[in-house]
């Protein structure tokens, strides 16, 4: 849906409403009716707290916050797209683990003049991927802040059995592999956005339009969605990837994440130039066109939220594919190498 | 440790540090150390998300957050004391649903130049009052925004037979009852801050300095205190709290939660006045300097997060006391009634 960036407008673009009812109990009112609840849900919101009955008492559980300004920039997203992205970078963590995703609970801070379609959109996305994933949001938290801060926790379980999928169980001669049939998507779309060529407004039905400005590349749209929702495939982390030695999620960037799984597997990732080729060829020409280097994206972008494993040689399974291998670690410690050398650049340090 | 407030000085009472280590590794360096893990506890923070082993598969969960400049304001508390309520009004949310807390996790925000102390002393409080009740702090995230936001998740667990407490189980002949000795109190303490009475300063272990400005009431620093840090037994929810018909967490004051609980079981609540009248009596000489109303205080105040129960008669365990009935709805429907009257005023509301 691109369209022409108007050059005077990159103010909050979020559908006006005449009357917003503004009390907690309006914005519910909107909220709740698109929640769909699991089997597994007894209690769900309305109470001091919900009640939800796991298939084990093993439960994984992490925590991570979108902010206005810092994480995303309304003009340049929506709210159903943040939602998603809320939703994603959670459930992305429990996947990581090798377990199933169950229940998220969502704590939205806004400031008090927010539109209710705002919350309701928000609710939209972060239901949407949670119900792809087989999760349910069982409840929440409404609150004032200058910024729209989104926080998701995200639950889920593991067989009583089963190990955990940790950073820490790469060993050399693993294949390293990643869950993702390209990467540097999301670190384009948000070089769209910095670069200010791209501009969404969201329609009264809640339907995103994507304005670019003086770019020519065809997949430039696609690329600035995938990084305000990345639309991972999770289900890889707890199906096939169960049977990984390591796992992650990338979230940081790959040298910046992979360097944490070879501190904490005490080995060195080598990466395969040749197999990351595809990524980068694929961006070349939006990159050309913003004078960027497409290497970066794919070695450093973050929000990407696929897989990153290490499995026994011949054990790469369907869905993952390999970009390097595992080797001992060398006289320097733990470390991510392209082509046997140090690589340039860092990932992403929310307070570097 | 009452002294004088310095008029000239409402600022940001956060102690200095030469040389604050901002990167995320060593923020988390500053507050991991603080944390002590339950035998429950397989995997704590560090890999993607944390695994825990519940006593049970029947989980229960809340989320609640506090911003900065709505929830707390900094010149009138101490990070450690923002720690010890961001813990407790999610326990208590656990705790009146019958259930024992088991595990926090914790998502702060803050400016790009808050010291690490901040964040220490943040991990501190958390921790102590988790603690307290039986919790470990598992997991978290770090991140940037314009104002300090802490958003808690707990998580709890019931055995496999037992019922939650819900708000909807209260039936006319019930005696209400409140598990505190006192309340008001935090409403005593928010009307020191907002009446520009109190400061706190935080010394350079952590330890805060409460300074008064005509005040004369001797009970003003507790008030205070309690306001920024409540300090209820949240234990009487998951021992004697279970045989309660109807249970939930004072948060947003007695009639503005009690009319929740009123709705939720379709009845009427009716305060005793004479039941309430010493807890009015010990905050009357604050008020008379305040200027305030102390009935207000105790009927309207909210962050007590004592638990609130419907008992069958004759049931009221000890740990809570008697100050109401629970009577048929009427004509009116559902509502919390004074001698037989309305109540003026209302409780909190995020939005309102």
């Amino acid at each position: 849906m691109p369209g022409d960036l108007p050059h005077d407008d990159i103010s909050r673009a979020i559908p006006e409403e005449a009357a917003a009812p503004r009390d907690e109990s309006a914005l519910l009112a909107r909220m709740l009716p698109h929640l769909r609840h699991g089997t597994e849900v007894e209690v769900g919101p309305g109470d001091d707290a919900a009640v939800l009955t796991l298939p084990s008492p093993r439960v994984v559980v992490t925590t991570d916050t979108l902010v206005e300004g810092h994480d995303f920039l309304p003009h340049a997203t929506t709210p159903r797209w943040i939602g998603r992205k809320a939703a994603v970078q959670n459930l992305a963590d429990v996947a990581a683990m090798g377990a199933r995703p169950h229940a998220l609970v969502v704590a939205i801070s806004a400031p008090a003049d927010t539109p209710a379609t705002v919350f309701e959109e928000l609710t939209i996305g972060l239901t949407a991927r949670a119900e792809a994933d087989g999760a349910s949001i069982v409840g929440g938290d409404l609150g004032r802040a200058e910024q729209l801060t989104i926080t998701v926790t995200a639950m889920g379980s593991l067989p009583v059995g089963q190990q955990p999928v940790r950073r820490s169980g790469a060993r050399a001669g693993d294949v390293l592999a990643i869950g993702s049939p390209r990467l540097g998507r999301s670190a384009a779309g948000l070089a769209l956005v910095l670069g200010e060529r791209a501009l969404v407004r969201t329609g009264a039905d809640g339907r995103p339009t994507i304005m670019l400005r003086t770019v020519q590349d065809s997949s430039a749209a696609e690329l600035l969605q995938w990084h305000d929702a990345p639309e991972p495939d999770l289900s890889l982390g707890w199906t096939v990837g169960r049977c990984a030695h390591a796992m992650m999620d990338l979230s940081d960037g790959l040298v910046r994440d992979g360097s944490r799984l070879a501190a904490a597997s005490q080995v060195t990732l080598e990466l395969d130039r040749e197999a990351l080729a595809p990524d980068v060829e694929m961006l070349a020409g939006l990159a050309a066109e913003l004078g960027e280097d497409p290497c970066a994206w794919v070695l450093h972008g973050g929000e990407e939220h696929a897989m990153l494993a290490a499995f026994g040689p011949g054990e790469v399974p369907e869905g993952f594919r390999t970009i390097g291998e595992v080797r001992p670690v060398g006289p320097g410690g733990p470390c991510v190498l392209l082509g046997g050398e140090a690589i340039d650049g860092a990932g992403f340090d929310h307070f570097g």
